[in-house]
């Protein structure tokens, strides 16, 4: 594999959606596919399909396509889909059982081990066999249990907080549901999914068909 | 307004975390902002954030910076937040129950008007004043209820079938959260949430952290 740390963010974010892709085409049985084929089920151009792919070294063959399973293989290895994640989810209303229930299901790799909220009436309760944890209890439990993905499900006014106790108990990476722009860590990689910010693309694209 | 057929998608997508930003400065009070100081918040560029509000004629003055309210203003009429969008919901499991909390939440011209499901367990149940229905009625429903969005939380294996009902229903928006590349038709816009796209970007970047 090359050295990834020119490789851009855009970048970066398309590859899963290859993977994806390639995903269904192996439940088809689809052995060979070339960059025509994949632009056609991607949406990105077949040039720069070949261009993201020459950024990892290749993959394809001039005249054959890609190889279907190894290109699929090759793009998990790279998002690091080889190995197995501890997580931990911060926030049980719907959006954290949701996001529990999420993870359970797809079972590639990503383990939720505890779950916590300030509420007396979800404290106690329990999602796919983990009990949900007072909050109080997460400054001990993360020193306890080491974790790499802490999974914030909050309202907008308690994010930081969580994100501070999370930074404090040496998580590798935060995924924020919560609808705030959180600080972290240089060390901490942030990942948030911010849904207005869909929403409000959505809403420019129906406007935009209105006009046209 | 500028024609707005040539804007690309990228710059699109940054309008929304544009909007997120500033409505936050406004509520600290804070009237004008340069391109710098938006750089800094943003992450983006100082010249990618003066190119991005070129697309649109500009919005700020040389020397002054943006004002800040103006150009929140003029960001939210760009992705149509100046009116009001009916939605329904389709599958109320824990996810379809806290978008509907979100779209409650935040009552910003987002108004859901009905809620589906095929589960005997939850049609009946009421979540936030409004009943959920068996999806049998959906069809009916759309003849008789003009809808703009139509929001997918079903599992994978049923998301095309809802899509093909909304689609023929005449929404104008589809908002999927189905793990599933669902069709739609040219008229329909189509905004997925790949939740495992999200996530496998934040493996790629813990990854990196730990080789480097």
């Amino acid at each position: 594999m090359k050295d990834n740390s020119k490789i851009s963010n855009a970048v970066i974010r398309r590859l899963p959606r290859y993977r994806r892709i390639l995903e269904e085409l192996l439940a088809k049985n689809v052995e060979r596919i070339s960059s025509n084929e994949l632009s056609a089920l991607t949406g990105y151009t077949a040039s720069q399909i070949r261009q993201d792919f020459n950024n990892f070294g290749g993959f394809g063959q001039q005249g054959y396509g890609y190889n279907v399973k190894s290109l699929f293989t090759q793009i998990g290895l790279i998002l690091g889909l080889d190995r197995e994640y501890k997580m931990i989810i911060v926030g049980c209303g719907n959006l954290g059982q949701a996001i529990a229930n999420y993870a359970n299901y797809y079972k590639r790799g990503f383990i939720i081990t505890a779950m916590f909220d300030v509420n007396p009436k979800i404290i106690g309760i329990k999602i796919n066999d983990i009990e949900v944890q007072d909050y109080e209890n997460l400054e001990e439990y993360l020193e306890n249990n080491p974790i790499d993905i802490g999974i914030i499900c909050t309202t907008k006014n308690s994010a930081q907080d969580v994100a501070d106790k999370l930074v404090a108990g040496k998580v590798k990476g935060i995924w924020n549901f919560a609808p705030a722009d959180i600080q972290v860590s240089d060390d901490v990689v942030l990942e948030n999914v911010h849904l207005s910010d869909s929403l409000n693309t959505l809403t420019y694209y129906i406007n935009y068909n209105d006009r046209t």
